[in-house]
Protein backbone atom coordinates (compact mmCIF):
# COMPACT_ATOMS: atom_id res chain seq x y z
CA UNK A 1 0.00 0.00 0.00
CA UNK A 2 1.27 3.46 -0.76
CA UNK A 3 0.19 6.84 0.60
CA UNK A 4 0.38 10.26 -0.94
CA UNK A 5 1.16 13.31 1.00
CA UNK A 6 1.21 17.17 0.37
CA UNK A 7 3.66 19.46 1.44
CA UNK A 8 1.13 21.91 3.80
CA UNK A 9 4.12 24.20 4.44
CA UNK A 10 8.13 24.78 4.65
CA UNK A 11 10.42 25.75 7.06
CA UNK A 12 12.73 29.29 6.82
CA UNK A 13 15.61 29.18 8.86
CA UNK A 14 19.21 29.91 8.68
CA UNK A 15 20.85 26.18 8.55
CA UNK A 16 21.35 26.65 4.72
CA UNK A 17 22.90 22.92 4.14
CA UNK A 18 22.84 19.81 6.00
CA UNK A 19 25.92 20.49 7.92
CA UNK A 20 25.31 22.32 11.26
CA UNK A 21 21.48 21.46 11.44
CA UNK A 22 21.75 19.34 14.76
CA UNK A 23 21.17 16.32 15.43
CA UNK A 24 18.04 16.31 17.23
CA UNK A 25 15.34 18.91 17.51
CA UNK A 26 15.41 21.27 21.20
CA UNK A 27 19.33 20.93 21.39
CA UNK A 28 19.92 24.31 20.07
CA UNK A 29 17.36 26.63 20.82
CA UNK A 30 18.07 30.34 20.29
CA UNK A 31 17.13 30.51 16.75
CA UNK A 32 14.27 31.09 15.61
CA UNK A 33 12.70 29.20 12.23
CA UNK A 34 9.51 30.53 10.41
CA UNK A 35 6.74 27.36 9.40
CA UNK A 36 5.15 29.34 5.92
CA UNK A 37 2.01 27.47 4.83
CA UNK A 38 1.28 26.75 1.14
CA UNK A 39 -1.30 29.17 -0.16
CA UNK A 40 -4.20 26.36 0.22
CA UNK A 41 -3.65 25.96 3.85
CA UNK A 42 -3.30 29.72 4.68
CA UNK A 43 -6.41 29.65 6.67
CA UNK A 44 -6.79 31.56 9.80
CA UNK A 45 -9.37 29.24 11.30
CA UNK A 46 -7.54 26.00 10.93
CA UNK A 47 -5.06 27.81 13.69
CA UNK A 48 -7.13 28.19 15.95
CA UNK A 49 -6.45 27.48 19.70
CA UNK A 50 -2.69 26.70 18.98
CA UNK A 51 -1.55 29.67 21.32
CA UNK A 52 -2.68 27.24 23.98
CA UNK A 53 0.23 25.20 23.63
CA UNK A 54 3.47 25.79 24.12
CA UNK A 55 5.25 22.99 21.93
CA UNK A 56 4.23 21.64 18.77
CA UNK A 57 5.09 18.49 16.42
CA UNK A 58 6.49 19.33 13.08
CA UNK A 59 6.29 16.08 10.68
CA UNK A 60 8.61 16.44 7.50
CA UNK A 61 9.95 15.22 5.00
CA UNK A 62 14.25 14.62 4.19
CA UNK A 63 14.00 15.50 0.80
CA UNK A 64 17.63 15.29 0.72
CA UNK A 65 18.27 12.23 2.33
CA UNK A 66 15.65 10.12 -0.36
CA UNK A 67 17.86 7.17 -1.98
CA UNK A 68 16.31 4.07 -4.56
CA UNK A 69 17.11 1.61 -2.05
CA UNK A 70 16.91 1.41 1.84
CA UNK A 71 19.40 0.20 3.75
CA UNK A 72 18.78 -2.44 6.79
CA UNK A 73 21.65 -0.82 8.93
CA UNK A 74 23.22 2.90 9.25
CA UNK A 75 26.22 4.25 11.40
CA UNK A 76 25.04 6.61 14.06
CA UNK A 77 27.71 9.20 13.18
CA UNK A 78 27.67 9.91 17.43
CA UNK A 79 28.90 6.12 17.50
CA UNK A 80 31.94 7.16 15.42
CA UNK A 81 30.70 6.13 12.40
CA UNK A 82 32.12 2.91 11.97
CA UNK A 83 29.34 0.84 14.12
CA UNK A 84 26.37 -0.47 12.15
CA UNK A 85 22.89 0.01 14.09
CA UNK A 86 19.26 -1.12 12.54
CA UNK A 87 17.78 1.86 10.41
CA UNK A 88 14.44 1.69 13.02
CA UNK A 89 17.37 1.79 16.14
CA UNK A 90 18.28 5.05 14.88
CA UNK A 91 16.82 8.68 13.89
CA UNK A 92 19.01 8.66 10.71
CA UNK A 93 17.40 10.01 7.88
CA UNK A 94 18.10 7.22 5.63
CA UNK A 95 15.19 4.85 6.37
CA UNK A 96 12.11 2.99 3.76
CA UNK A 97 10.14 6.76 4.01
CA UNK A 98 12.29 9.18 4.77
CA UNK A 99 9.98 11.08 7.46
CA UNK A 100 10.79 13.06 10.25
CA UNK A 101 9.17 14.19 13.30
CA UNK A 102 10.22 17.10 15.69
CA UNK A 103 9.11 18.69 18.48
CA UNK A 104 9.73 22.74 18.62
CA UNK A 105 8.77 25.65 20.79
CA UNK A 106 6.28 27.50 19.66
CA UNK A 107 7.25 31.22 20.19
CA UNK A 108 4.23 32.98 18.43
CA UNK A 109 2.22 32.90 15.21
CA UNK A 110 2.06 36.20 13.14
CA UNK A 111 -0.87 36.64 10.36
CA UNK A 112 0.58 38.87 7.46
CA UNK A 113 1.04 38.23 3.65
CA UNK A 114 2.47 34.76 3.52
CA UNK A 115 -1.32 33.54 5.97
CA UNK A 116 -0.49 32.65 9.13
CA UNK A 117 3.42 31.91 10.38
CA UNK A 118 4.33 30.24 12.96
CA UNK A 119 7.69 30.85 14.51
CA UNK A 120 9.26 27.87 16.82
CA UNK A 121 12.75 27.71 18.47
CA UNK A 122 14.64 23.91 18.87
CA UNK A 123 14.13 22.93 15.05
CA UNK A 124 16.84 20.19 13.61
CA UNK A 125 15.46 20.81 9.96
CA UNK A 126 17.57 22.21 7.23
CA UNK A 127 16.26 25.55 5.34
CA UNK A 128 13.35 25.15 2.99
CA UNK A 129 12.74 21.16 4.35
CA UNK A 130 8.61 20.06 3.50
CA UNK A 131 6.42 20.04 6.02
CA UNK A 132 3.11 17.39 6.04
CA UNK A 133 1.60 17.83 9.25
CA UNK A 134 1.93 20.31 12.44
CA UNK A 135 0.10 18.98 15.37
CA UNK A 136 -0.13 19.83 18.98
CA UNK A 137 2.73 18.57 21.74
CA UNK A 138 0.39 16.65 24.03
CA UNK A 139 2.71 16.07 27.09
CA UNK A 140 0.33 13.16 28.72
CA UNK A 141 0.61 10.90 26.30
CA UNK A 142 4.08 12.70 24.22
CA UNK A 143 6.37 13.12 27.24
CA UNK A 144 8.22 10.03 28.87
CA UNK A 145 10.52 11.16 31.47
CA UNK A 146 11.56 7.13 32.44
CA UNK A 147 12.14 6.51 28.78
CA UNK A 148 15.72 5.00 28.02
CA UNK A 149 17.86 6.95 25.80
CA UNK A 150 19.40 3.58 24.30
CA UNK A 151 22.77 4.42 22.63
CA UNK A 152 21.88 7.64 21.53
CA UNK A 153 22.13 9.04 25.19
CA UNK A 154 25.82 10.19 23.83
CA UNK A 155 24.07 12.64 21.51
CA UNK A 156 23.98 15.13 24.42
CA UNK A 157 28.02 14.56 25.19
CA UNK A 158 31.06 16.45 23.36
CA UNK A 159 29.93 20.10 23.67
CA UNK A 160 32.85 22.74 22.22
CA UNK A 161 34.31 25.97 23.83
CA UNK A 162 33.64 28.18 20.38
CA UNK A 163 36.02 30.73 19.54
CA UNK A 164 36.24 33.69 17.12
CA UNK A 165 38.99 35.15 15.15
CA UNK A 166 39.46 38.80 15.81
CA UNK A 167 38.45 38.91 11.79
CA UNK A 168 35.45 36.35 11.90
CA UNK A 169 34.00 38.36 15.22
CA UNK A 170 33.72 41.59 13.43
CA UNK A 171 31.45 40.70 10.93
CA UNK A 172 28.71 39.26 13.03
CA UNK A 173 25.91 41.16 15.09
CA UNK A 174 25.61 40.40 18.82
CA UNK A 175 22.79 38.13 17.88
CA UNK A 176 24.28 35.85 15.06
CA UNK A 177 27.70 35.31 16.91
CA UNK A 178 25.03 34.15 19.78
CA UNK A 179 23.57 31.63 17.76
CA UNK A 180 26.10 30.39 16.05
CA UNK A 181 28.06 29.62 19.23
CA UNK A 182 24.83 27.33 19.97
CA UNK A 183 25.40 25.74 16.98
CA UNK A 184 28.83 25.29 16.55
CA UNK A 185 29.37 23.56 20.40
CA UNK A 186 26.66 21.12 19.01
CA UNK A 187 30.12 19.78 17.13
CA UNK A 188 28.58 19.48 13.64
CA UNK A 189 31.67 17.56 12.23
CA UNK A 190 31.13 13.84 11.38
CA UNK A 191 32.42 12.12 14.35
CA UNK A 192 34.62 9.60 12.37
CA UNK A 193 36.52 12.27 10.15
CA UNK A 194 38.23 14.28 12.92
CA UNK A 195 41.33 16.45 12.00
CA UNK A 196 42.77 19.52 13.66
CA UNK A 197 44.49 20.45 10.43
CA UNK A 198 41.09 20.74 8.43
CA UNK A 199 39.62 23.58 7.29
CA UNK A 200 35.40 22.93 7.55
CA UNK A 201 33.07 25.04 5.47
CA UNK A 202 29.13 25.62 6.76
CA UNK A 203 26.85 27.90 5.31
CA UNK A 204 24.43 29.56 7.74
CA UNK A 205 21.82 32.36 7.54
CA UNK A 206 23.92 33.57 4.41
CA UNK A 207 27.15 33.13 5.57
CA UNK A 208 30.28 31.34 4.71
CA UNK A 209 31.82 30.02 7.92
CA UNK A 210 35.01 28.62 7.60
CA UNK A 211 36.21 26.56 10.96
CA UNK A 212 38.76 24.22 12.22
CA UNK A 213 38.63 22.07 15.86
CA UNK A 214 41.38 21.33 18.55
CA UNK A 215 40.73 19.30 21.13
CA UNK A 216 37.81 20.76 22.37
CA UNK A 217 38.11 24.44 21.00
CA UNK A 218 36.52 25.04 18.18
CA UNK A 219 37.64 28.52 15.94
CA UNK A 220 35.77 30.37 13.76
CA UNK A 221 38.55 31.63 11.07
CA UNK A 222 37.18 33.49 9.18
CA UNK A 223 33.15 34.83 7.49
CA UNK A 224 31.86 35.55 4.31
CA UNK A 225 29.66 37.56 4.58
CA UNK A 226 26.53 37.40 1.80
CA UNK A 227 27.31 40.01 -0.93
CA UNK B 1 4.83 18.89 -4.02
CA UNK B 2 3.68 15.57 -3.07
CA UNK B 3 5.53 12.43 -1.61
CA UNK B 4 4.75 8.64 -1.56
CA UNK B 5 4.90 6.57 1.26
CA UNK B 6 4.92 2.96 1.33
CA UNK B 7 2.97 0.59 4.70
CA UNK B 8 6.25 -0.94 5.95
CA UNK B 9 4.36 -2.80 9.03
CA UNK B 10 0.71 -2.75 10.16
CA UNK B 11 -0.19 -3.02 13.97
CA UNK B 12 -2.39 -6.33 15.37
CA UNK B 13 -4.30 -5.99 18.34
CA UNK B 14 -7.90 -5.94 19.94
CA UNK B 15 -9.12 -2.70 18.35
CA UNK B 16 -11.55 -4.33 15.96
CA UNK B 17 -12.89 -0.90 15.01
CA UNK B 18 -12.30 2.82 16.01
CA UNK B 19 -14.85 3.15 18.60
CA UNK B 20 -13.29 2.01 21.78
CA UNK B 21 -9.61 3.24 20.22
CA UNK B 22 -8.34 4.68 23.05
CA UNK B 23 -8.09 8.84 21.95
CA UNK B 24 -4.09 9.16 22.30
CA UNK B 25 -1.12 6.68 23.37
CA UNK B 26 -0.36 5.64 26.76
CA UNK B 27 -3.60 6.05 28.20
CA UNK B 28 -4.47 2.24 27.98
CA UNK B 29 -1.48 0.27 28.65
CA UNK B 30 -2.28 -3.64 29.11
CA UNK B 31 -3.37 -4.51 26.32
CA UNK B 32 -0.26 -5.64 23.95
CA UNK B 33 -0.31 -5.25 19.90
CA UNK B 34 1.90 -6.70 17.81
CA UNK B 35 4.04 -4.84 14.97
CA UNK B 36 4.05 -7.21 12.10
CA UNK B 37 6.35 -5.91 8.99
CA UNK B 38 5.93 -6.16 5.20
CA UNK B 39 7.95 -9.04 3.83
CA UNK B 40 10.50 -6.89 2.28
CA UNK B 41 11.36 -5.21 5.76
CA UNK B 42 11.50 -8.66 7.72
CA UNK B 43 15.56 -8.27 8.42
CA UNK B 44 16.81 -9.34 11.73
CA UNK B 45 19.42 -6.95 11.18
CA UNK B 46 17.21 -3.91 10.58
CA UNK B 47 16.10 -4.04 14.20
CA UNK B 48 19.79 -4.26 15.43
CA UNK B 49 20.16 -2.32 19.04
CA UNK B 50 16.24 -1.18 19.47
CA UNK B 51 16.08 -3.37 22.21
CA UNK B 52 18.34 -0.54 24.05
CA UNK B 53 15.21 1.36 23.86
CA UNK B 54 12.29 1.32 25.78
CA UNK B 55 9.89 3.54 23.69
CA UNK B 56 9.65 3.74 20.16
CA UNK B 57 7.45 6.10 17.79
CA UNK B 58 5.28 4.54 15.09
CA UNK B 59 4.43 6.64 12.28
CA UNK B 60 1.18 5.39 10.91
CA UNK B 61 -1.83 6.58 8.28
CA UNK B 62 -5.24 7.14 9.54
CA UNK B 63 -6.38 4.70 6.70
CA UNK B 64 -10.18 5.01 7.94
CA UNK B 65 -10.19 8.65 8.14
CA UNK B 66 -9.44 9.78 4.42
CA UNK B 67 -11.53 12.24 2.99
CA UNK B 68 -11.67 14.56 -0.21
CA UNK B 69 -11.30 17.60 1.11
CA UNK B 70 -9.62 19.10 4.56
CA UNK B 71 -11.67 21.78 6.67
CA UNK B 72 -9.74 23.95 8.61
CA UNK B 73 -11.55 23.20 11.98
CA UNK B 74 -12.68 19.76 13.43
CA UNK B 75 -14.77 19.40 16.78
CA UNK B 76 -12.56 17.79 19.23
CA UNK B 77 -14.89 15.05 21.29
CA UNK B 78 -13.33 15.74 24.47
CA UNK B 79 -14.52 19.52 24.46
CA UNK B 80 -18.00 18.71 23.80
CA UNK B 81 -18.00 18.27 20.16
CA UNK B 82 -19.53 21.32 19.64
CA UNK B 83 -16.60 23.59 20.04
CA UNK B 84 -15.26 24.01 16.82
CA UNK B 85 -10.91 24.57 17.00
CA UNK B 86 -8.32 24.95 13.78
CA UNK B 87 -7.41 21.10 13.08
CA UNK B 88 -3.56 22.10 13.80
CA UNK B 89 -4.69 22.91 17.26
CA UNK B 90 -5.58 18.82 17.35
CA UNK B 91 -4.69 15.37 16.84
CA UNK B 92 -7.85 14.65 15.32
CA UNK B 93 -7.90 12.36 12.15
CA UNK B 94 -9.13 14.51 9.75
CA UNK B 95 -6.29 16.45 8.66
CA UNK B 96 -4.44 17.82 5.24
CA UNK B 97 -2.91 14.52 5.66
CA UNK B 98 -3.89 11.91 7.55
CA UNK B 99 -0.92 11.13 9.42
CA UNK B 100 -0.38 10.08 12.98
CA UNK B 101 2.13 9.28 15.61
CA UNK B 102 1.71 7.82 18.92
CA UNK B 103 5.12 6.90 21.63
CA UNK B 104 4.32 3.34 22.22
CA UNK B 105 6.51 0.97 25.17
CA UNK B 106 8.36 -1.54 23.68
CA UNK B 107 7.95 -4.99 25.43
CA UNK B 108 10.00 -7.08 23.54
CA UNK B 109 10.66 -8.30 19.54
CA UNK B 110 10.54 -11.90 18.41
CA UNK B 111 12.05 -13.51 15.68
CA UNK B 112 9.47 -16.10 13.86
CA UNK B 113 7.45 -17.29 10.50
CA UNK B 114 6.44 -13.47 10.51
CA UNK B 115 10.38 -11.60 10.45
CA UNK B 116 10.78 -9.51 13.57
CA UNK B 117 8.01 -9.15 15.41
CA UNK B 118 7.73 -5.90 17.69
CA UNK B 119 5.42 -6.37 20.90
CA UNK B 120 4.43 -2.52 22.51
CA UNK B 121 1.86 -1.47 24.47
CA UNK B 122 0.19 1.93 24.89
CA UNK B 123 -0.83 1.88 21.42
CA UNK B 124 -3.74 4.22 20.41
CA UNK B 125 -4.39 2.80 16.65
CA UNK B 126 -6.93 0.04 15.26
CA UNK B 127 -6.31 -3.46 14.56
CA UNK B 128 -4.82 -3.35 10.75
CA UNK B 129 -3.52 0.30 10.99
CA UNK B 130 -0.84 0.73 8.14
CA UNK B 131 2.57 2.05 9.66
CA UNK B 132 4.86 3.64 7.53
CA UNK B 133 7.91 4.28 10.43
CA UNK B 134 9.22 3.32 13.41
CA UNK B 135 11.68 5.12 15.08
CA UNK B 136 13.71 4.99 18.79
CA UNK B 137 11.93 6.94 21.55
CA UNK B 138 14.88 9.95 22.38
CA UNK B 139 13.75 11.65 25.98
CA UNK B 140 16.52 13.75 25.95
CA UNK B 141 14.50 15.37 22.62
CA UNK B 142 11.50 14.06 22.60
CA UNK B 143 10.11 14.43 26.35
CA UNK B 144 8.94 17.85 27.36
CA UNK B 145 7.81 18.07 30.93
CA UNK B 146 6.66 21.47 30.99
CA UNK B 147 4.92 21.94 27.85
CA UNK B 148 1.40 23.20 28.47
CA UNK B 149 -1.54 20.37 27.73
CA UNK B 150 -3.82 23.20 26.14
CA UNK B 151 -7.19 22.33 25.49
CA UNK B 152 -6.40 18.76 25.07
CA UNK B 153 -5.88 18.21 29.10
CA UNK B 154 -9.60 17.36 29.71
CA UNK B 155 -8.40 14.19 27.72
CA UNK B 156 -7.06 12.98 31.44
CA UNK B 157 -10.69 13.18 33.10
CA UNK B 158 -13.63 11.52 32.97
CA UNK B 159 -12.85 7.80 33.60
CA UNK B 160 -15.70 5.77 34.17
CA UNK B 161 -16.42 2.47 36.69
CA UNK B 162 -16.76 -0.44 34.46
CA UNK B 163 -19.38 -3.07 36.17
CA UNK B 164 -19.76 -6.68 34.19
CA UNK B 165 -23.19 -8.37 34.26
CA UNK B 166 -23.26 -11.92 35.96
CA UNK B 167 -23.99 -12.71 32.35
CA UNK B 168 -21.20 -10.75 30.26
CA UNK B 169 -18.85 -11.95 33.41
CA UNK B 170 -18.77 -15.64 32.28
CA UNK B 171 -17.76 -15.28 29.09
CA UNK B 172 -14.56 -13.11 30.32
CA UNK B 173 -10.90 -14.58 31.15
CA UNK B 174 -9.45 -12.63 33.41
CA UNK B 175 -7.13 -11.37 31.02
CA UNK B 176 -9.70 -10.32 28.86
CA UNK B 177 -12.00 -8.75 31.55
CA UNK B 178 -8.94 -6.86 33.02
CA UNK B 179 -7.86 -5.24 29.22
CA UNK B 180 -11.78 -4.36 29.07
CA UNK B 181 -12.19 -2.67 32.22
CA UNK B 182 -8.96 -0.34 30.84
CA UNK B 183 -10.25 0.43 27.90
CA UNK B 184 -14.19 1.39 28.76
CA UNK B 185 -12.87 3.12 31.81
CA UNK B 186 -11.71 5.37 29.42
CA UNK B 187 -14.91 5.97 28.12
CA UNK B 188 -15.15 5.53 24.75
CA UNK B 189 -18.42 7.37 23.84
CA UNK B 190 -19.05 10.02 21.91
CA UNK B 191 -19.42 13.30 24.63
CA UNK B 192 -21.89 15.04 22.75
CA UNK B 193 -24.20 11.99 22.45
CA UNK B 194 -24.72 10.95 25.94
CA UNK B 195 -27.69 8.89 26.97
CA UNK B 196 -27.81 6.63 29.76
CA UNK B 197 -30.75 4.72 28.30
CA UNK B 198 -28.79 4.30 24.59
CA UNK B 199 -26.74 0.69 24.41
CA UNK B 200 -23.67 0.67 22.96
CA UNK B 201 -21.75 -1.75 20.70
CA UNK B 202 -18.24 -1.85 20.65
CA UNK B 203 -15.78 -4.85 18.65
CA UNK B 204 -13.60 -5.83 20.85
CA UNK B 205 -10.77 -8.94 20.10
CA UNK B 206 -13.31 -10.66 18.24
CA UNK B 207 -16.14 -10.07 20.92
CA UNK B 208 -19.01 -8.04 20.06
CA UNK B 209 -19.14 -5.78 23.64
CA UNK B 210 -22.69 -4.35 24.54
CA UNK B 211 -23.00 -1.73 26.96
CA UNK B 212 -24.60 1.36 28.60
CA UNK B 213 -23.52 4.23 30.84
CA UNK B 214 -25.36 5.80 33.98
CA UNK B 215 -23.71 8.36 35.25
CA UNK B 216 -20.00 7.51 35.95
CA UNK B 217 -20.47 3.86 35.67
CA UNK B 218 -20.72 1.88 32.41
CA UNK B 219 -21.93 -1.48 32.70
CA UNK B 220 -21.20 -4.15 30.05
CA UNK B 221 -24.62 -6.04 29.69
CA UNK B 222 -23.79 -8.77 27.63
CA UNK B 223 -20.76 -10.23 25.29
CA UNK B 224 -20.46 -12.49 21.64
CA UNK B 225 -18.19 -14.53 21.57
CA UNK B 226 -16.87 -15.38 18.07
CA UNK B 227 -18.28 -18.35 16.38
Amino acid sequence: MEYVFKAIAHIENAYDEKFGVPRQSGLVNGLESKIVFEPEYRVREAFRGIEEYSHLWLIWVFSEAVREQWSPTVRPPRLGGNKRMGVFSTRSPFRPNPVGISSVKLERIEYGDMGPVLYVTGADMMNGTPIIDVKPYLPYADSHTDASNGFALSDRQGTLQVIFSEKADKKLSDEMRAYLYEVLSQDPRPQYKQDSEKIYMMKFGGMDISFSVNGDILTVNDILLPE
